[in-house]
């Protein structure tokens, strides 16, 4: 690792080997299933990195906010969808981009239909997202009043055009084991089926990182929408979705204190680099895994060592026996994080292990 | 608000007067208690805001990195503490602003004080953060041996000066009420004072906001060194730290969905601007809760509306009901963030209510 000498703050480690990778298998997992693939940019937020899913041939992207959306079509992206809900807010964004970008917003209730295609300068897409059981945004797949107002108001005009249906059904990041995952996208495939009874022909499109990381068969699913699977994390790694090997995001932090009589070690890392998620291990909170990476690149978790918790800055770190002998030269140690989306988003930059640096988009 | 027409993305809004007053009474509570006033920036992270402070008559700020050092030190402060412990990465930037800037640094063990004292440009001082009980950072303020074995090894160069000991008690933020914040208290009022009989004029700092805005006499302790009292937040109302007039950042949020089936609404605000910090409230976890502004600006918070979920852009209001009435004109909500030091650290700049920008330093 070619890097200065005693890191002087939190690093976002970024491995593009692997990311590129996870491209790769994620890119063949749509194609065996027959399946379109539009992979989901909010995680890395970077120009950079979507070039890697270019050279893979990939066009299309999701994005979760015009902001983002923005940042895509200036960096070249020529069809995004923007998953979420419109709202009125994000209109001037949209006519400011639309003209030279295909673009699919959603759309939730016919007050949103009638003052986009009232105010639209350029045509857009529009799908539905729909509810199969998740209980976040969308509209529930059963209510056919709600989705035959959004279609009636949307209209036939050619500037607001029906593209089909969409879900996140985000339950299956609490799933603990690839047959929890299957149910929950099955219930997902259900309503999907159903929908295109109602609607033939509609498109539909689901995006979580376990589902699309387990399942070769999607059902009635015309493409997926994944983000997480480019970094993973581990959450992921518990699911089943990834292996430790496929993990391409960690934080690098300084130690700055070994408190031996407690066997604790601090370190400078906190929320304000990892966010707060957390996942339950043997009974205790886990903020973040402590690894190692062997000559080769290869990497190891430090059994028993992980984060316990954190505050805006610093983080306490259990096992400081098991994590001394793999303090780097630099003074600092490594961590998995456990939601890597919201630990990119909390950085301004990405670093290789090469010392080459990976620019991103910074905050919303 | 003189505010752009619908809100296009999550806006952090500022009550400068309530910060300035927060300032006035902090000040106030430190000079009727005798003790020195040395405010924590890295919960505004604002240069603009620190200009607040100055117009009060600070002049002596602390801080959580060097990077957030550099930034106030560029922005004219000249009397900086760094409140987490040396490690060597911090040692290039220090030396390029200890110039002209009186800089503290915590030390933790002697090997630290050995290569600060032996990589230093310019003389800095130095405290030595005890642990009272909260386990954090800090060493046991009764392990005389690593206390010694940190001033001997600094030495009376004159280049790496003792100035006396600092806690934070992070458990006053878990506290319940007043009289459980002044117990925690206490603990570190005893170790002062024990420190205060082995190293005689010893100066000592202290800094948790629940302490420092609920206490008027503060024993041993020469100087308090609270931080999130500018804003304050949820979790400091439920403490008893603030009344909810003296709360001075909201989020304000893009309404996306009103799920009329489930009595919820979704707004664009999560993770990504809120962190993830929550307070139980009758078994509820509680990510936010949702507030309205009269017309002379006074503030209520909307009795059983809060964020009951958060994922990275998307969050889920409980009670849709309840805040449908107070929906804005930009087709907006309002939210009291759960721990405001995080939520400020997600936003690139806050925005008052009367429409004035205010700038501030962006990720770490």
């Amino acid at each position: 690792m070619k890097l200065p000498q005693y890191l002087s703050k939190p690093n976002a480690l970024l491995f593009e080997k692997r990311c590129r990778n996870n491209i790769k298998r994620l890119k063949s997992i749509a194609e065996k299933a027959g399946v379109d693939f539009r992979p989901h940019f909010k995680t890395h937020q970077s120009a950079e990195t979507g070039r890697w899913f270019l050279e893979e041939g990939i066009t299309k992207i999701t994005v979760t906010s015009v902001g983002m959306a923005s940042y895509f079509a200036e960096n070249g992206w020529t069809d995004i969808t923007i998953a979420f809900p419109f709202f009125k807010g994000q209109t001037d964004q949209i006519n400011r981009f639309a003209k030279n970008c295909k673009l699919t917003v959603f759309l939730a209730d016919a007050e949103s239909a009638k003052y986009l295609k009232e105010n639209l300068k350029y045509p857009v897409q529009y799908k539905i997202e729909i509810d199969a059981g998740y209980n976040r945004s969308g509209i529930p797949f059963r209510d056919s009043d709600t989705i035959n107002s959004v279609i009636n108001t949307a209209g036939r005009s050619g500037k607001l055009n029906f593209a089909g249906f969409y879900a996140h059904d985000g339950a299956t990041y609490q799933a603990d084991s690839k047959p929890a995952v299957a149910d929950i996208a099955n219930r997902n495939f259900e309503a999907f089926s159903h929908l295109k009874e109602m609607y033939p022909g509609a498109h539909c499109s689901m995006g979580d990182t376990p589902s699309c990381s387990i399942l070769t068969d999607f059902g009635p699913v015309d493409e997926i929408t994944p983000g997480n699977f480019v970094f993973y994390d581990l959450m992921q790694l518990q699911i089943g979705s990834c292996s430790i090997e496929d993990i391409a995001l960690f934080v690098e932090a300084p130690v700055a204190q070994i408190k031996k009589h407690t066997d604790q070690i601090i370190i400078h890392a906190g929320a304000a680099h990892l966010s707060k998620d957390f996942i339950m291990d043997d009974g205790n909170k886990v903020f973040g895994q402590m690894v190692y990476f062997d000559q080769s690149g290869r990497t190891f978790l430090i059994d028993g060592a992980y984060l316990s918790s954190l505050s805006q800055e610093h983080g306490v770190v259990e096992g400081a026996e098991k994590v001394l002998p793999y303090i780097s030269d630099r003074g600092s140690v490594y961590i998995c994080p456990v939601h890597s989306c919201l630990t990119a988003n909390l950085f301004e930059y990405y670093t290789t292990p090469e010392g080459k640096t990976i620019t991103k988009r910074i905050l919303s």
